[in-house]
């Protein structure tokens, strides 16, 4: 795997979620400090703690300024804009949609690079792609989305068992790795567009 | 103390506490994905907050498919077998009871094998026993056993608090072990029973 | 810096922060294990976030016994005393107010110490200073103080940029202390004063 252009798509990763949590702020009409507040723990969340169970520590935000600096653009953003999107509710679960396609596969893949087995590996896939949506809707007090749709979980599922096994039969890194998310965002898709 | 003996405690800590998370999935009537995430949350995250609070890191389960499988079973069979049980709530608390008498003594023990003070230790207990449980409860969007029944914190403390003091008396390892336990056992069913 | 004072300071946060989770205890009329168990969790939760993202594991409260038995004195302190406190609530805002004008300077320090990004410093001390105030408002089932005011957040965000800024600029470590905590408290004082 080309560790530069992983790096970019946890960048882009980080963004997306950083989206969805400064529209969650919205949704609670906080002000911009919330917004940046949301958006940078709905943005690092799930690498946190991927990095924190993988002993990847100081964790990836700490020494490179580039995630947090996404996190406030994203909420800066979202401020000035949110007010002219109908439909702010939607558009954040197809961003957490695109969001969770990626990051199920990319904590699958950083935990197999620190000797996970294949079980572990696809458990830090869902962690790592759920656990920043789950902390941004326990802290804005709304309903889980893990109870409202359980299909959310198994995209996440699908697309990190997708990767590894696809990783396992000998796929390279990169057709794993967009078999898996392509599979994980079809899935949540689906269940957003038909649900 | 005897690791393999040890080990095989640990996974029937996993095994009880990811029954306790697919009850709780059962009540909520989740799908099969659904058992299975909250099953692996509330089967491995006491172990997962020791671990890394600890600094064990990778945590336990990265490495070994062991406690992912454990979970997945433990998921399955409650799936199948929990609408032919008429008190889920009632085998959630019990199977709990016993969950936590083991990992408030696990708990402390690797504790002290980090180096801990005797204080750390007995917090370090409380907080295993607890944590799965207070996850499952938040994730669940129930009331948290931690308000509801106090006397769950009291059962994980004294048992901590038991195997610790019991340990610098110069007791062997399994028999302070076995009395914090016991003792937090009789002290959770106690309040179970006549509570 | 010198560690030993800063040091101190630490635990005048575990302890201020104690006797927050204590009168939260108090309100929701826990028993004398719950009100051990919320001052714990809320004096050494801050602390406990910060080490384990920085990598300093096993965290501060494991090795030396202070932090836990400073949560436990505080928590019975507070038991005994808190019957005869007229405003229990508003004591509880202030002792927090003091609470988060420490740790998000501390906070910002030990990350910048670790080899952080200034930005990463700033959010760091944000999360160090807000995490024990958010568990235990969730753990109490009260609304999150993060929601309710939003000045909370801005507080602490000044207190450490400002930290880190004069510490960039040059300014000593304790003259860039307490000027990030003197403004943090300020910004804090006036919300609740005039909020």
């Amino acid at each position: 795997m080309d560790p530069v252009l992983l790096h970019a798509l946890d960048l882009v990763g980080v963004a997306v979620f950083a989206i969805t949590g400064a529209l969650a702020a919205s949704r609670k009409e906080l002000d911009l400090v919330g917004f940046a507040f949301l958006a940078a723990i709905t943005g690092v969340g799930g690498g946190t703690l991927r990095d924190v169970i993988l002993g990847a520590t100081p964790v990836f935000w700490i020494r490179e300024p580039g995630p947090v600096i996404l996190c406030v653009v994203a909420a800066v953003a979202v401020y000035f804009v949110a007010p002219f999107v109908e439909y702010r509710y939607r558009l954040l679960l197809w961003a957490d949609a695109v969001g969770i396609s990626g990051y199920c596969v990319m904590g699958a893949a950083r935990a197999l690079d620190a000797g996970a087995s294949p079980f572990g590996a696809v458990v830090m896939g869902v962690m790592t792609a759920s656990f920043g949506g789950i902390i941004r809707d326990i802290i804005a007090g709304e309903p889980s989305v893990i109870l409202r749709k359980e299909i959310y979980v198994t995209a996440t599922m699908v697309g990190a068992a997708l990767f590894v096994g696809g990783h396992m039969l000998g796929l390279g890194f990169w057709p794993a790795a967009f078999l898996g998310a392509i599979a994980a965002f079809i899935v949540r898709a689906g269940a957003l567009y038909f649900g």
